[in-house]
């Protein structure tokens, strides 16, 4: 039986610092509808998808700082964001959905969380582990800062996959199969990261020893990095925005492959605040890596693909079954040192 | 200062169940003679470059198998293999080659080792982690057997990355220089991984933690791979191969960008034995991710590039700056588990 699954990546074109809270979520509003006309069953929002993406600012007061943080936990009864799931409820459209997330100690995260409008809960949430830039700006007052050190802590709650329930009508459920026959059945396994994580093979392989199907991934990506060695080629802004595009790209592809599953990774796209360009590139690819829907544009744009889960399987169950071919014992290094040691120089 | 280097892949041609060895080897001396004339300093032979890819031959008797496997330690004082290196040291061109290794205790791996002509002798060896296929042969008497499981065992060297002294004339060695300095400094840091093994991006990390500029890989690949699950689009001869050639490219050029480094990867291609075609796309990888130079055709060939080390730099200190971003404590499944183990149905 095939496990067919609707999916749409809503990729948002640039919010601002100006921006008004309200005029965001009515576009978010606009995309879920858009997705749900393709017939959308689940629909990906970006990485801090409520606001600018103010990391690349040094904001000086907690005043203003807070303006960009959700300070509800609870984002279905949230002033800020109850109308996006009121109107997921109306459309039957699960939501995964980045934002800045301030708990009630005080403790900032870079967070997105699933919901599923059959439970009408929030049943998984995940905290950014790989947060990249640093803590303190830069002096070059050219650079463009990336403060998520400063802003976020690292994410506590781990690479937790999680099951959708209810989300594929007809599915096996636990009991009513032989164990032989479990395998990619049963509701589908999900599993997110956000923005740079998706650099990093180690989520995804956490996401893969738990069977994940499909991994979710909203990301605000500069469209240019600059050569800190003089080593690089160098690069009109176009074709820098071209190898971030060729990166992200690159790593969605391969490590989807790797862990035979879907991905669908969602944009915040193009100029932020009239000066910060960010990649669009939105897509979803497939557990042999190829891109099989992605964004035209870098505005507001939905991005959709009907999958079918069970093609997981075929990578599973041969190339990659992880049980008869992984090592675990040559990986230690993995988890025994964060940083690189070299051999000693000859 | 540059750390340049000239590398070449060796792509080797098809070896068949009848290829005569001296005449495999001849072949082999000629790619070595035309990288030399490139200027190459490191040519990488395929994996169990010297005999037909033989695990995928149930061969029934321990006399013939024995014909497939080195059986001397040292290749250089090896009649199968010593004019090959008798060559290299003529031509000042350091060699890493694949081949089936017998020890004396009359165990097999599929070996790799890397030759410095500087030292005259075998620096680092490595053997393949990640055997793909089976024990047992397939009862479908027309399935492609894989016995690599068979015939090998699993990989016992871990992935040690080594340092290759004195090929870049000139570097910095330890003592010569501020410790702040060292990073990306000295002789070349290189790892081995064979075939199957790049899909794996364990492996590669492995080789990046311990500051891995250049990682080389020889393989045979099969350019079909049967459709166990039935959930493939159907494709012909060619669009498989093409398709097997793509996941090849994407997992060197995304473990490479990764890892901030360089890879080099050398095919035994085309149709061995009449019958089993393996692909083609030997390529030089830089750390940015792109293919910098690739086979071709599907016969013997060299794959040439000078490429630059400190291009590692750019990755290495800063979106992949370990010690900043990696999160071992978030990393636990990784070395927990071999296979998958999924969350309960729901």
């Amino acid at each position: 039986m095939a496990r067919t699954l609707k999916v749409a990546a809503a990729q948002l074109g640039p919010v601002h610092l100006n921006s008004k809270r309200e005029e965001t979520l009515a576009r978010m509003i606009t995309l879920l509808q858009q997705a749900a006309e393709f017939g959308a069953q689940l629909v990906l929002f970006p990485e801090c998808a409520l606001t600018t993406f103010f990391p690349r600012h040094l904001i000086k007061t907690q005043e203003e700082l807070d303006t960009y943080f959700e300070h509800n936990d609870d984002l279905l009864d949230s002033p800020n964001t109850k109308p996006l799931f009121d109107e997921a409820k109306k459309l039957d459209v699960d939501i995964s959905i980045g934002f800045a997330e301030r708990t009630k100690e005080g403790t900032g995260y870079n967070t997105s969380i699933y919901y599923s409008v059959k439970k009408n809960e929030v049943i998984a949430k995940y905290r950014k582990v790989h947060l990249p830039g640093t803590k303190e700006p830069f002096e070059n007052p050219d650079a463009v800062n990336q403060l998520e050190k400063r802003y976020f802590e690292i994410g506590n709650l781990g690479f937790k996959a999680f099951r959708v329930p209810d989300i594929i009508p007809g599915v096996l459920k636990k009991g009513d199969e032989s164990k032989a026959e479990r395998n990619g059945l049963g509701d589908p396994i999900m599993g997110m990261l956000i923005c740079n994580d998706r650099r990093w093979p180690e989520g995804w392989r956490c996401y893969g020893l738990q069977g994940a199907e499909v991994v979710l991934c909203g990301y605000n990506t500069a469209g240019f990095a600059p050569d800190l060695w003089g080593t690089q080629k160098p690069m009109t802004p176009q074709q820098a925005e071209d190898d971030a595009v060729f990166h992200h790209k690159l790593v969605m592809q391969s490590n989807s492959y790797m862990n035979s599953c879907f991905s669908i990774s969602a944009a915040k796209a193009g100029l932020e605040d009239g000066k910060y360009d960010l990649i669009g590139g939105s897509c979803i690819t497939s557990p042999e890596g190829h891109v099989i829907a992605e964004a035209k544009g870098k505005d507001d744009e939905i991005v959709f693909a009907e999958i079918d889960l069970n093609e997981c399987r075929q990578g599973m169950e041969k190339t990659f079954d992880f049980a008869r071919h992984r090592r675990t014992e040559a990986y230690g290094l993995i988890v025994e040192r964060a940083g690189v040691v070299e051999p000693e120089l000859l």
